[in-house]
């Protein structure tokens, strides 16, 4: 066999090792949000930190940066497995090396610590409790930053790693873009005379219902029951073990079924990318979604695009009637489809409306990069998202509950993961526009199999995995990189339609 | 700091992370046994592979096993935490060291080959397809012993690991007495005049009617549901991650409550046992029951002596009626009590009364010691399984699935295992009467609170995890070594009772 034979199986198998530790970790994180009993977590907390601590040892150690490093030199001669394994394992050991290990495990122990505190805090709605950990977090951010290496700015090094080739710079001029056009169109809303009801949503729905209403739609979209699972937690998010185990999970409210409904086409869309990776890749690190802006296109181009329109409720609304019966007996076609997309300031971004929805994130994002950019201080966070939420929405939490401690994200030190939500919303319009060159979406939504779509998706973006890059993607499947005008071109049409505006 | 003291610290911490490893690798069952979805199998296959090769490279490491044998001569010098743990991971190092690894790795593959051949045997009732797959474990476990060191015999070699001091001398004594007299027993109760009828069980028990009169016993008895929780699965089994989070497992026969409602107190009893291990050995390996035979003292105790028991049903058979009605809204207390202890000879262990379950034991401890004492032929088993069913029980098997191949230990190599069922049952019967010097077991259950009950087990049992011997809790809780006065006077004072003997 030659070196580069030897190497190249050698080097696959301590990857695949390192993915087996993932794996190992994932499943670990998905119990402590499902299920884990209250006294089990602060030992679980060791475990997460060990399986850490050991991923980053081996995606670090000598033995394997040797053959990263041979690898690289003789890159056009490995097999394209090895090549993307190869691209994506010197991205991760540059992220992982510049940090000292000991730091690194110091981190990971953090996270856990702050992720219950923030539980804690939401328990009490007081953010004071969470205060002292995110300090902490943001703190070791900020040193991390410093070992990475600042790009442009401190706030571009966390950017680059959510969505690669993303910058302030480009995503100042965008959001402007979206923030204006959003709030101008919900200025017309507001203003139109026809002024359509979301109340009448309010009815009740019950739980083990809206489970197999929901379980109706997901096999309809394609995500397999035979390579998933749905579970109850409080802040919704999809994990994957590996290709054949893609965990989604939701929070359920019987008298807001849009929670679980809407959250679980969401959660479905980023499993059906991760469940429909090219099969060679099970079991490797590039069995992985590629950019958090790429999976957001997938779970809202299910959400928004598709589960909110015209024609999937066409195609699903007696079923949800039959399930939630008798509540949606007396509400028809019409007052359903227009109370779905209803838009309406609210201060809960996962229950927000898809208009306003936008500017929730730009909220998050301004305030991302005022903590790493201009050094914004920990404790102000509550005063300044507040008066946010004022000059943007129109109004503003009477808690830190509905206001601050609303999402998790920054417990686990994930800066710079919000705008991926925006940029997935961007991606997902621009998929959508390119779909329909070879698709009719309406006329196979009408026919009750959505099986050419998720096809496509898969083909345009799912088998790649790792192995493509995302800015890639998108121009390989839509002819272009990120353009603002088809999310703006979307929401106007949708909102003209709903409120009847000229 | 003194040598020993260093050296302390780092071996606790090696302990601990060995612990680590044990955790993820008990949640990755855990997954496997209760909601994995179907796809996702193959891949965690090579995590669980991956964990217990690091467990075992850890507990044999050089710069471990550098630490155990410093400690070693210097035992009587160090804490007794760091005492205990010498001992325990001498013994468990070995076990280890014995063999060569490729040999336990050969046997790791060769174990998971058997269970597959044995479960295919069992869709097709037909021993001949696992038959050269057993010959096989049969024959690496004989190398494994001449590796391990043969003690009085083989035999007492595989015992000595499920049960430290347990011997082939003991036993074979031990359950001759138990074997005579419950034959003995068993007769009296064919020709009582009284006969219960046990078909009066068979009604109908909405599965989360079931779940909620068991959370309800399980709360009584003590199980703490904020350090564990209960899931469904085929096969029942209690799992520890943590002492806070203890996981107990169960299926659900909605014409035989007994499965569930017995089988919970059952694995109750083993997750309550670990639940009260003393904190400070939380995270390190001994926090863990010490044996098979005191473990199943623990899960026996609170099944049979109490859970079967008169008192226990006066206490909550009005619950009970409740959670069920109206199916046994007509039953008698009377008639139910003797019917949930009628015996009766039959075929399957797992499906076995009280009475009649020391003899299924007892045929497997018989067949275990001629394999490995008297070469007995592995091609013979079923022969002398229905021989040994038919002299003991005056029944046998038609077919295969329900004689020799209705266990799975076999094809996991697990020897030596059986006897530790009865071992269980007989120190349960005798730590109920040790419990009677200072607790009136009956007046307690009636006032519904049983903490007394557990803080007994606690006290006398629970806390010492690993860190004290089988034999040494028994002689300290009882007064008396192993004796089968206690479990022999326990039957017959039940029997008599539920058939009305003299």
């Amino acid at each position: 066999m030659t070196e580069i034979k030897t190497v190249s199986i050698n080097f696959t198998k301590q990857c695949q090792t390192i993915k087996s530790y993932e794996e190992a970790l994932a499943l670990v994180y998905w119990d402590m949000r499902t299920g884990i009993p209250p006294k089990g977590t602060q030992q679980r907390s060791e475990v997460v930190g060990l399986l850490s601590a050991e991923i980053f040892r081996l995606s670090t150690a000598p033995e394997f940066m040797k053959n990263l490093t041979f690898l690289k030199t003789v890159q056009d001669e490995v097999e394209p497995l090895v090549q993307a394994l190869v691209i994506e394992m010197s991205k991760k050991a540059a992220l992982f090396e510049a940090i000292p290990a000991d730091e690194y495990a110091a981190y990971a122990v953090l996270q856990s610590k702050a992720e219950a505190a923030w539980s804690e805090a939401r328990d009490q709605s007081d953010y004071k409790i969470f205060q002292p950990h995110l300090e902490e977090i943001i703190a070791y951010k900020k040193k991390f930053i410093g070992y990475w290496g600042k790009k442009a700015t401190a706030y571009d090094t966390l950017l680059d790693q959510f969505e690669p080739g993303m910058t302030v710079a480009i995503l100042d001029e965008v959001f402007a873009e979206v923030r204006e056009a959003v709030i101008a169109l919900l200025k017309q809303t507001q203003a139109a005379p026809h002024q359509p009801k979301s109340n009448l949503l309010e009815r009740s729905f019950a739980k083990d219902k809206q489970i197999a209403f929901s379980r109706e739609i997901l096999t309809k979209m394609g995500f397999d029951f035979e390579a998933g699972r749905i579970d109850d937690t409080i802040h919704p998010f999809a994990i994957t073990m590996n290709q054949g185990d893609v965990r989604i999970t939701t929070r359920y409210d019987e008298m807001n079924f849009k929670m679980a409904v809407l959250g679980l086409i969401h959660e479905g869309g980023h499993a059906i990318y991760e469940q429909n990776i090219a099969p060679e890749y099970d079991g490797t690190p590039l069995s992985e979604g590629v950019s958090m802006g790429i999976h957001e296109s997938q779970s809202l181009f299910y959400e928004i695009i598709l589960g909110s329109s015209r024609a999937f409720w066409e195609d699903n609304y007696a079923r949800f009637q039959h399930y939630a019966a008798p509540s949606f007996d007396d509400v028809s076609f019409e007052s359903f489809y227009e109370a779905l997309n209803v838009t309406e300031p609210s201060l809960v971004r996962i229950e927000a409306d898809i208009l306003t929805y936008a500017l929730h994130i730009i909220i998050r994002y301004e305030i991302e990069k005022a903590i790493f950019n201009d050094n914004l201080d920990v404790k102000e966070l509550p005063a300044v998202w507040k008066a946010k939420y004022k000059e943007y929405l129109g109004i503003e939490p009477k808690n830190d509950l509905e206001g601050i401690l609303q999402d998790i994200h920054w417990a686990g030190g994930d800066f710079g993961y919000f705008p991926s939500y925006l940029l997935g919303l961007l991606n997902a319009a621009q998929l959508e526009v390119a779909m329909r060159q070879t698709i009719d979406i309406e006329a196979t939504v009408a026919t009750g199999d959505y099986t050419a779509i998720k096809n496509w998706l898969t083909e345009n973006v799912h088998q790649f995995g790792k192995a493509k890059e995302p800015l890639a993607i998108m121009v390989d499947a839509t002819g272009e990189k990120l353009n603002p005008k088809y999310l703006i071109d979307f929401l106007t049409k949708r909102y003209k339609d709903v409120y009847k505006l000229k």
